[in-house]
């Protein structure tokens, strides 16, 4: 699975302040801190961004790359932002997120097709959360139909079934589970010529649950998801133990050849 | 799910000198701290049981059911000991396995109509393991065709696609995944009213596993198979990690109600 390290954000106060100050260190020292734990990319939440977003993008972007040699996921709301950021990055980057709105499709797809980048399409409208699995089919449906429109091709598209906390709102968990099967089998659905790829925002399930339960959640809910064929997650790479479930889901999968030391 | 607690065994040496001695209390307390744990059915293993086998089985289901008020799951290879331990088990008994040799079948499938008892049936031969999926599945319908002839409902038959350990057959552990999933299907490809159950032998995947992965890889192929549709499992509840995996799995498909309490 592609594992997109979730911890540079501005919303946790460290990396908030550092951004604030443009000092690098803290931000540098968690990337790094996740391509060890094993992140094949490294999501870099800037926010909103609306004053000097663009700057800041291509500040953080080789203030990482310069020290970390992974791909980014770039995270904000500000479109112009993520096209400053894909101008200065190396490699593959991946555009987290796109909604289904067609106003914002048709600003982010075209960006993802001219930067050769990887994007993330949520089954989420401006409209608020889908309230079942046939609005989230019918949300990745138009995400779909705009990638192809735009020449994105569909192993780089991933969509998300869109995970919610499930102290507050549990059966959109199980909704999430089952658009996701749903999801897999788009390809057939559609009749596309290969199979979008998925992803979620892993720790969205045990926001609001005490933090003893918090791992055990999320590393449950991936297990699940992994099952039904989940490709990616936007997960903490620093929890041992859910690093630990991936490893040996591998294994019992017959993906890493078993030996008694695999999770050294 | 039915979780079967594996605990009461004369492999382990403590379980083994108790019944040497017809010293019932380990047994007991053992029995009652898998109820107390969630255990829905008490497996009993008194292994080959070739002398004295019948009064032994006896001995243990009056002896477990007198304290506990939780059905057995009758394990030996000694067929007239299961005849014997159903004769005096109360409540609806389970039988502990058969495989897919006719032989065997002709005898254990008419003792769980008589008795009206769930009962194992495993994908494996006196021929040894399967090598393959198919091989698994032709098993499976042997026993199924069987129970069908013998009047055993199918909601009474757990099928089990047979784990092996994953430190010695690797391969052979995906291919039990995958023959789950080729079981959950058997309505449809035999035609059948209603779709027989499925369990497992799980700690065997960690058998020859080192102590400290052994945990770990049981519940991350409990989540794996339970999300395929595995309907049951032998196991450990005493394994609080494990037991709490089941419970965060009920929790993410919306099973059982979450609250911030939902472990205690």
């Amino acid at each position: 699975m592609l594992i997109i390290g979730e911890n540079i954000s501005v919303t946790a106060s460290v990396i908030g302040n550092a951004v604030k100050d443009r000092n690098e260190k803290p931000i540098v020292n968690l990337a790094k801190a996740q391509a060890q734990a094993g992140a094949n990319y490294i999501d870099v939440n800037i926010g909103p961004a609306t004053k000097k977003g663009e700057e800041l993008m291509q500040w953080i972007v080789k203030s990482i790359q310069d020290e970390v040699d992974l791909p980014l996921a770039l995270d904000t709301k500000n479109i112009s932002a993520i096209e400053k950021g894909l101008e200065v990055h190396k490699g593959k980057a991946m555009i987290n997120s796109v909604t289904g709105d067609q106003d914002k499709l048709d600003m982010l797809m075209p960006l993802a097709k001219k930067f050769d980048a990887k994007i993330v399409g949520i089954s989420l409208t401006d409209k608020g959360i889908p309230p079942d699995i046939d609005s989230r089919l019918e949300i990745a449906m138009t995400i779909v139909s705009s990638a192809m429109e735009h020449g994105v091709p569909m192993e780089d598209l991933y969509l998300d079934p869109i995970i919610l906390p499930v102290a507050v709102l549990q059966e959109q968990v199980y909704n999430c589970i089952q658009a996701l099967k749903v999801f897999k089998q788009l390809q057939e659905l559609m009749g596309l010529d290969s199979q979008p790829m998925t992803t979620v925002g892993l720790s969205n399930v045990s926001q609001s649950s005490p933090d003893e339960l918090k791992s055990l959640l999320n590393r449950t809910m991936l297990m699940v998801l992994l099952s039904n064929g989940l490709d990616s997650a936007i997960m903490n790479p620093l929890d041992k133990d859910l690093m630990a479930a991936v490893r040996t889901f591998d294994i019992v999968n017959n993906r890493i050849l078993y030996a008694h030391s695999y999770l050294d």
